[in-house]
């Protein structure tokens, strides 16, 4: 029987090959927010499905009400062997402002960047495309050396993460008995740097809320009724303004119900990773931590809850000058949340906050977009403790475990409807531009991310 | 000789060929603002030389580094006859939101509106394409009954009037001789009622800046930076919601410097007008003062200043949800200014209090959008009182002198730069949603528009 070396070795000659099939992938717009997209989410998904039933996966394109699903199968032959749902994401977020990409977003390519490391550039290179192919060119590596897998596998791809999942509780729950697993594997985290891969055991959780708030019933001539007339883009302001108090916290009725301090011993290994705020700001050009005040920048991104405006819009925003008082004013918002906050608590909490920051003659209407709790994992698991060994051998130091500050809401789904435990495992890196313009996923973190995969898989074995 | 009856029988019997002449202006989209309009301001330029040539005058096109003046010239027969120099523009408001619109903006036709008076729709017909036809065909009126005019008439149209005047300056200081006159006509004003005509005597002035605050050097992943970054939405909301206070007065340092109390024989007047503030705000959706705590509507607008943002944007405004810290945030603000307050003070003190307001490590850009003080018109001049008389002939109810709320720059610069005082009349109706989707004008303005400056000129001579 072929050794792991074996396998390892077969993933580095075949990176060429496994380069182009992620550039097939990236090629594909699979913008999950857009209707307009969603032809190419159903491309994105029957491309990665043709993939899986390549290698040798039972796998197929699942519709659903929104953009579809991907779920293949594949049992190892050793009997009794664990399995596991592996996780990741085929859509992408919006390109735009376009013009501020160097390349086009779409035509993905290998670049070097300033500091020399060779880096594919795209959208969805990092976030989540670069990384889910890690796991599909390891299960490729196994099955082409070996004609086997370590563990059984079963892989879900989802297409509507970028916009808040509204197919994915529900799917769970029809198919909950197929995709049931011992525990789950999910890549769409990131490393701690280049040499230190990270595990992560913290997960913010996340509600969104859109509102848009009314005034007059028509836009007004600010000459006209200026002074007189309510303005939706102050009315607006001031609720945002309202958010933070003087010190940065939240200042919603009951917002801080379920946040619990950080354990000292956690703060201290925190601290001890010495991420000042200038290491962490520096890089995308800001220097003072912006939140809660007497809070460390690792502190206030993995352990502290949080309020932030992701949109505005109101009135004229063309080129040149329009004198208008606008007749509504809209705001995307997102709570981070940690501990035991209660979504539902605190949607009902800042829509009660803005319905009271209104004047008698406005009106708002809110709209939901998504919401879910934070996530911890048990620092002590033995399945903790398989990846770090099966990581320490890949990469130059050995695995961090860290909190995070994004959210991954199947993780929670994972935990409470099919009652798993996940590992977060990703190779992203903090300069990666996910969401952004230039987004890119460096190229050793897509190859060392396939040697870590079939390391793991042969670990968890 | 003719008889006045004679011209303004001639205007009656000629209306649907007026009406005609007006379609053709009002069907060229000369939106100033959008840099893609720039040939249609100068076809519309165009056309009106064509009609002012049409009619007798020596009119043509004169270049500017924006969009094109129209100057005309027609003396009068009379010797020792009054010269007036008469004033309107031609360029006209951006149409956004477009869905909005029950008829496309450009094709103006006759509707009956839902209490019954006939309109003209369509954006210009009342700001301020119909406005000026009223006075060109008072014009062609007299010439084509009597050969001549009882006034010497200079007439000037501009091209950027809804884009804050750039040219206007320069091009009267050019040409100062050749536009001086005794005094000067403005049409680009409103009428009390429908029964009711009204000269404005107080105009406010205005401020207008944009600034866009930056912070991070990219957009951001509200997970991965969220509570740690600056939110530029978070820091422009906390500069808007700031600059009223709890009384609804602009906090600026010295804003209100030059701002005097409207003496107390006006304030009366105005209060016997009955302009409650549902009378005023109702028409519009509004029922709650929203400026200035304790002062009446009227002053409100005719005689207060204000700050007003007329446009916000930042971060992601699509379909759907993005969990982005945007780069940047920008808004557009105004300012109203009365009495003798001074724009430059105004500004300078605006960017003091935003540069304040400031994050240490974010950034602000600021860009001007014009800026010209406040207008006011003696309430007892001969000029006042003799088309005062012509109105109270026209219409079913005598006219009044009342203040107003937007700003006509030109009025100041020919107070200033020429010399020359300027009588406001217009007949804009207060539901014109001027600036607004479905703009439209009284035919009954246009028409008796036409008689009443047919009068005026006669009254003047």
């Amino acid at each position: 029987m072929a050794d792991i070396s074996d396998i390892l070795a077969l993933a580095d000659d075949t990176v060429p090959a496994s380069l182009e099939r992620l550039f097939e992938l990236l090629r594909i717009p699979s913008i999950s927010t857009d209707p307009a997209y969603a032809p190419e989410c159903r491309k994105a998904a029957e491309w990665l499905a043709r993939q899986l039933r390549d290698i040798g996966f039972d796998a197929s394109v699942r519709d659903t009400p929104g953009h579809p699903m991907v779920v293949g199968h594949r049992a190892s032959k050793s009997p009794g062997a664990r399995h596991v749902l592996f996780y990741g994401h085929y859509d992408v977020q919006p390109v735009d402002p376009l013009a501020l990409w160097d390349n086009d977003p779409f035509d993905p390519a290998i670049r070097e960047a300033a500091d020399g490391a060779r880096v594919i550039t795209g959208r969805g290179t990092s976030d989540d495309k670069g990384q889910l192919m890690t796991f599909v060119e390891a299960c490729r590596a196994h099955l082409e050396t070996t004609g086997d897998l370590p563990c059984s596998v079963t892989i879900l791809f989802e297409g509507e993460e970028e916009s808040g999942s509204p197919s994915l509780k529900p799917f769970l729950e029809a198919n909950a008995a197929e995709l049931k697993a011992d525990c789950a594997l999910v890549c769409d985290t990131g490393m701690w740097d280049r040499d230190t891969p990270a595990i992560s055991a913290g997960l913010r959780g996340l509600v969104g809320e859109e509102i848009t708030v009314t005034a007059a019933d028509r836009d007004l001539h600010s000459g006209a009724f200026g002074g007189a007339a309510a303005n939706p883009v102050h009315v607006l302001s001031r609720i945002i303004a309202g958010l933070h108090d003087e010190t940065g916290r939240v200042t919603l009725d009951g917002f801080y119900d379920g946040v619990e301090e950080t354990p000292s011993q956690i703060k201290a290994m925190w601290d001890g990773l010495g991420m000042t705020p200038e290491r962490f700001l520096g890089p995308i050009g800001l220097s003072v931590p912006a939140g809660e005040k007497g809070r460390s920048v690792l502190e206030l991104v993995w352990a502290r809850p949080t309020a932030e405006v992701n949109g505005i819009s109101g009135g004229y925003a063309g080129a040149g000058f329009k004198t208008v008082i606008a007749a509504e004013a809209s705001a995307k918002i997102s709570f981070r949340l940690v501990g035991r906050q209660d979504p539902a608590a605190i949607r009902n909490s800042f829509r009660a906050y803005v319905r009271a920051m209104l004047p008698a003659d406005c009106t708002v209407a809110f709209k939901e977009h998504g919401g879910s709790p934070a996530i911890s994992l048990p620092y002590d698991s033995a399945l903790l403790g398989m990846a770090k060994a099966a990581l320490a051998d890949e990469w130059p130091n050995p695995p961090l475990v860290i909190g995070m500050g994004g959210s991954i809401p199947i993780v929670g789904d994972f935990q409470s409807m099919l009652g798993m435990e996940s590992l977060l495992v990703g190779f992203a890196q903090s300069d990666d531009r996910i969401h952004s313009p230039n987004e890119k996923y460096d190229l050793a973190s897509f190859h060392k991310g396939i040697s870590s995969w079939i390391r793991i898989l042969d670990a968890l074995s």
